[in-house]
Parts: structure tokens; C-alpha cells; sequence
């Protein structure tokens, strides 16, 4: 009864489709020449924002010259606003038809880049579900949960130099891990896993000493993407005492080529789950910052749908992991990308990673051929996609982020 | 009796000036217009080698026309070699002294820049007595080193984007800590410690799924920095389990504005202490790669020298640290910066961190002014400076790192 008040796009598609114009994601792609031009996804076109823009938009005529998203990140949120508004006129008005059309092409001619150069990557860890799964794991006869992990957003540096985007083969890591028996052993992993996240990337820098309290989120954060942070469980859980996760994650983490903004994501915020014990005030967002998201996410291994978890079970949200990131003055910069951690919810079927889902290995995952998985063999193709509720039950699309596993490419001793 | 075959430089200076022709590193000034320079420190004086380069060099031409390094570093060996040679020759020749002097300035004239942008930051663990002395304190009752330690050199991701230039003042960080009665505390860090270091600049990159073995280190690492990795040892010690140092680090790291070539340390290369139990095979550099560095720090507090590290004392070397970090298949980027983690000794006195050099706090320093210090207090200046052996006696300086510390800018709640 509302889909009237929605704009519908000029540019023909079925009306469910998850790139209509409430979700204008941002991209890049391959140009002519190779060089990288900035795209808009409508339906399954691309327009080409880095061409149309000097010629239509009459203002901020450089903002895409790049062919990259950086200086559009970095202009903050009215122009942020600004832009979406103009295409979204561009892309519903009648009268621009002629005009815009002559910049859109298929989706499917074009190779995606690596939409950003990603500045400091941050992996968390805030689904409750995931954190107590692999507690109980790692560390058995522990507590799952960790004494500080209900007071504060636990996270981790990752490695921004090995961020890559979809479609980019990931070569099976190698390294140390420590058998039964102990003895000390080097290969190529033979628990290769996935975990299913969503990255959220700052846009706005902030100054060194000066924290971004909760509701200065969205005035620091453009929008968001899927994360695949491949994972190597023999490699990780041999290293990571004392300093943490590091070789064990830091060959590949994979994120989709289509950066929602986060004014897509209005009609998706929702009540986090409720915390407690009550965190300390500059995470406390009980009166402020409901940024709970109603992202569903679906898993696939070659084919096989294996889960379907939802970013609304998270208990810490993204306002507080920013809050807390920058609560002792560090500061941020353009492109930097923060995960939310592996999203698991309550149920089997909604564990965003494969140890969770086999429960380490006891419980192989039926996938297509009649074939079992536990961890990943080399050649499988992990595909994860999401979708949230746009205005006037349209549905906003994530777009997918995908990896195919390639064999180790020489033996390590 | 050998002093005679090292060449001399024209520029006048104290034959023992740890920046003579033996050393000639590499830094970033602000020049004139505030636009950043690329500088070779000889005696007290700076070479602009951006503006020289261009008018005397003959070859290479933009080579230094960002006004940073990031062109040196990626250029590989051969050019490092050639830019050395060349510069060596510019700087001991009477014949060149007429056109080269044009480009001389003061040292004390220049405000020194942050030399290249850093790529990611790693920091390792590499001491076995600052990791037996820390193991001790923050896991009492266990053994003091984790079972991994002596298998693999242990290290984590850091921010890189809050890595700062030497004299930049350091902001108290705030952040949760768990008070004696087991009370979760928010405010500024009352534990505020530093850690003497060494960094190594990344010039050439690598493939991703190429790890770097042992004997192509000097294949792309170009050379080293000091670095001190301020540490809140409050937040740190309650926020590290299970996924390692994060807030406790990243708020700000300060590194040595003058990298020194590694062709300069040539006559510190010693051999490491002996590996017990043997490593794997690409970590076992027992006929290769001999990188232990008789590098010797000294650290001072307000003036008072409070330690005496040495970083032939480390465990693993940096030839080591690379071939574990890409031995998953990560690759590298032109300034990746990847430093030692604490360089502590054998002795109280060559202890690197505060911690431990006051055993957590139970035995104050004594400094000048007839004070004493545990952690540091607001206002307080460490300066970390180091010098390793040159050819025919000559010393190799690595400059210095110094910060104040000052208040924390807000209360945070």
C-alpha cells in the first residue's frame, strides 16, 4: 500500500530487484584502457558515475576522477546525500532518460575492482553465538565467553594489504600447526574455513586524541559490505596465544565490490539484543545509536545453501565497535574497514562459519554431488550474499562476495 | 689501521659522527612551501636529494620527487645500491664538493616528516626475556614463554595509520581496565609504558601465495628505523584474551625519522643466539642469513638513561620474521613496516619496557630531578636512541625516537 511513495527507476528490472534505486551501492570497475572508473549498480546496469558526473552533475566535478571511491568517502555526509539524491533523480526521472542512459552498460561486461584502497582493517567479534561457539572449542574447560567480552567490543588488526575483492582466487595457505601428538608440523592448512561478516567502511577521518562518541557514527561511516575473512583453524589455533589471530587469517580476506551506504540501510535498523551487565557510558546507546541492522545473510558452498545468518542477532552493534576503536585516540582514516566478526545466531543453521556449523569437524555439511564437507578442499566455491528491508517493502541487496579455494602453490616445509 | 680505506667526507664533522659516510640514511623534511623533501643526513647537515637529484643525478630522475621514500623503497636493490654508491661519491669527492654543497642545510633548520606512508604494521615478540618477563607478570603461574613461542616468532597486526614521527607529543589514552577488586574502570590509562624497538621498512613488494624465503630478505627489505610502541599496560592486560594487544597499542606508535639503509649495517650482521629446538626448515637460517644486529640502544627518561638494550640479544631474527609472515602466502607492500617487538636483554639493565624494568611496578626508577617513576606521567620524555658498528671503526647512528607525554584531552566515561 506504500510502493507508490518509492521512486521507481527508469531503468528496466523486476520490481523486486535488490539494486533498484533504494540501494545505489557504489563501486569499481574496470574501464577502458583498464583504467578503474567509479559505477552505480541499477538493477543489472552499471551507470559509469566517473564519466556521467563532470558532464551532468554540475558540481564537486572531480569527486570521481579517480575511478576509485576515496574522495568520495572522504567528502562526508551532505555531499554523501547530495550524491544520492541526484541519482536518484537521474535514475527515476523521465526527463533524464536520454541524457543518463547513454552511461549505463550491462553489469555482467564489466570486471569489479577493489573499490578502495583499504587504509587500517579491524576484524571484531560481537555475535555472542560465535564467540562462546569457538570459546568452547578452543579453549574447553574454560568459560566460553572470555571475562572482558561482555564490557567491551573485542577486536583484532587484520591485514589491509591482503583485503581482495570477490571473484579472487584464494590460494590454500600454508604454515605451522601442531598435530595430536603434538608434534609441530608445516603445510598447507587442512582446516581452511570461512567466517560470513559485514564491514562497515569510515569515510571521515577523525583526529589522534579524539574519540567518536555513538551518535557520530554515521558522520564518520559511509556504508557498508560483506567480508569473508577466510580463515585457517590449525594455523590459528597453534598461534594465537598470546598476541592473537595472525598468519591464520592474514593470507586473504575477501569483501563484495558494492559499498550500500548506509542511507540505504534506514529501514533496516533495529533494537540490539539487550545488554548486560549495562556497558560503560561511551558504549552505554540505550537512549541513542539503535543501529542494529536487519541484514540477512545466505551462505552457499558449491551450491549448497549451508546458512542463513542475521546481522540483527549481533550483540555489539557497529556505532559501539567504532566508539570503542577510537575510545583511547586513535584515529581514523579514509578507507579504513572494520568487520563485525563472524555472525552466528542461536540456531545451528544460522553459524557463519564452517567450524560452528560441523562443530569442529564432528558433523559434516551435505553439499551438492552427494558430497561432504567439513573444512574446504581445494576448488570449492564459497559464495555469501544479503539482503535488508528498503522503504515500502522494497529490499535492499548487498550484492554477494565470492572465492574459489586453489591448491597451495608450493610445498613449505 | 684500517681507518684509512673507509673514505671521508668533505662536509665537516667529528670523525666519530654517527652520520658519516658509512651511514647515509634516508628521511623526510618539510621543505620549502611545507612541501615534503627526501633527505640524506651527513654530519649535522641535511642533502636535499630531491632538489639535487634531478639537477646532478643523471639516472633515476623522479626518483625523490614525491618528497618521500615510497619510490626508493619500491626500486629494489640495484637502485638502492646505485643511489648509495652515487651518493657516496657526491659527498667524499673534493671535486664534487662545488655542486653538491649547494644542497647542504643545518639538520636543526628542518621540522622531519613522517619519511613514506607506512602499509601495515606488524610487530613481533622476538625477545625471549621480554617475552619469559611479560609472560610472567600477566600469566602468573604458567610458564612464562606459550608452547608456540620458541617454534615460530609470534606477532600481530597493528595500526598503522597512528604510526607518528619521532617528537610527535603523545596523548594519554583512555580505555577500560579491570581495577584489584575485579571492577571494569573507564579513564585515562594510569599504566603508560613504552617499548624500545626496532622497524623494518619493506621496499619491494612480493606476490600474494609467494612466501619470501630466508635468503631473499635483503631482497626487499630496504632498512630500519627505531620504534617505540607505547603501551597502556592497563588497557592492555584486560582486553588481550582472546584476541590479542589492540587498544593498549593502537594509539599511537613512534618511529625514528632517518632509515638506515641495511647496506649500512653490513659490519653489525653477528650471529643469533642458538635455536632450541631446531625450527622448521623455512625458519632455519642455521647456513644463511646470519641477521642477528649488534644494534645498541639506550634508553632515557626525562634525561636519565634507564636501560641499555641490545638487539644481538633477540631470539629471531628479521630475516625470520619475514619468511613467517608471507609463509601463509600473504604478500607484501612497499612500505609494510614490521618491527622487532621489545628488545630486552639478559641483565636488568638491558630490560626495554617500563614493566619490567621496574618489575610491574614493585621497584621504581630513579630520574633525574631526584624522582621516581613506574609508568610514565604526564609531561615525561623518553628519547630511545642507537648505534651499531661501521666498517673500520667507524659507528652507525640510527638517529633517535623521542615523545612527551601529555594529558589525556578529554575525560571519558
Amino acid at each position: 500500500m506504500t510502493a507508490h511513495r518509492v521512486a521507481r527507476s527508469w531503468v528496466p528490472m523486476p520490481e523486486d530487484h535488490p539494486f533498484g534505486l533504494q540501494t545505489l551501492p557504489f563501486g569499481s570497475f574496470a574501464g577502458p584502457g583498464g583504467r578503474p572508473r567509479v559505477g552505480v549498480a541499477i538493477g543489472d546496469q552499471v551507470l559509469d558515475v566517473s564519466a556521467a558526473w563532470p558532464a551532468l552533475a554540475g558540481c564537486d566535478e572531480g569527486l570521481f576522477a579517480t575511478g576509485r571511491l576515496e574522495r568520495l568517502l572522504a567528502a562526508g555526509p551532505a555531499c554523501w546525500a547530495r550524491t544520492r539524491q541526484l541519482l536518484t533523480r537521474w535514475l527515476s526521472e523521465a526527463g533524464e532518460r536520454e541524457r543518463v542512459a547513454a552511461y549505463l552498460s550491462p553489469a555482467s561486461a564489466h570486471t569489479m575492482l577493489l573499490p578502495f584502497e583499504v587504509a587500517d582493517y579491524v576484524d571484531f567479534y560481537a555475535s555472542e553465538h560465535h564467540a562462546a561457539n569457538l570459546g568452547s572449542m578452543f579453549r574447553p574447560g574454560s568459560e566460553p565467553l572470555t571475562p572482558n567480552w561482555k564490557h567491551m567490543p573485542i577486536g583484532y588488526h587484520g591485514r589491509a594489504g591482503t583485503i581482495v575483492v570477490s571473484g579472487t582466487p584464494i590460494v590454500r595457505p600454508a604454515g605451522q600447526r601442531r598435530a595430536a601428538d603434538g608434534a609441530v608440523q608445516v603445510g598447507p592448512s587442512t582446516r581452511l574455513d570461512i567466517e560470513a561478516e559485514l564491514g562497515f567502511v569510515v569515510g571521515v577521518p577523525s583526529g589522534m586524541g579524539a574519540p567518536v562518541p555513538l551518535d557520530r557514527f554515521d558522520q564518520h561511516v559511509f556504508g557498508v559490505c560483506l567480508v569473508n575473512d577466510w580463515s585457517a583453524r590449525d594455523i590459528q589455533s597453534w598461534e594465537y596465544v598470546p598476541l592473537g589471530p595472525f598468519l591464520g587469517k592474514s593470507f586473504a580476506t575477501s569483501i563484495s565490490p558494492w559499498i550500500v551506504p548506509l542511507a540505504a540501510l534506514e529501514h533496516a535498523r533495529v533494537t540490539p539484543p539487550p545488554r548486560t551487565p549495562r556497558p560503560p557510558a561511551y558504549l552505554n546507546d540505550a537512549h541513542q545509536a539503535r543501529w542494529g541492522l536487519d541484514v540477512r545473510l545466505e551462505v552457499r558452498l558449491n551450491g549448497t545453501k549451508i546458512s542463513e545468518p542475521c546481522f540483527a542477532d549481533m550483540y555489539w552493534t557497529a556505532a559501539q565497535q567504532l566508539a570503542h576503536m577510537t575510545v583511547n585516540g586513535a584515529g581514523l582514516r579514509t578507507g579504513d574497514l572494520f568487520a563485525s566478526g563472524t555472525i552466528s545466531g542461536p540456531t545451528p543453521r544460522s553459524r557463519g562459519s564452517l567450524i560452528e556449523l560441523t562443530w569442529n569437524g564432528a558433523h559434516p555439511l551435505q553439499v551438492a554431488g552427494g558430497e561432504e564437507r567439513t573444512f574446504l578442499e581445494d576448488g570449492d566455491e564459497v559464495i555469501i550474499t544479503a539482503t535488508a528491508p528498503g522503504p515500502a517493502a522494497t529490499t535492499v541487496g548487498l550484492g554477494e562476495v565470492t572465492g574459489r579455494v586453489v591448491p597451495a602453490e608450493a610445498a613449505v616445509r
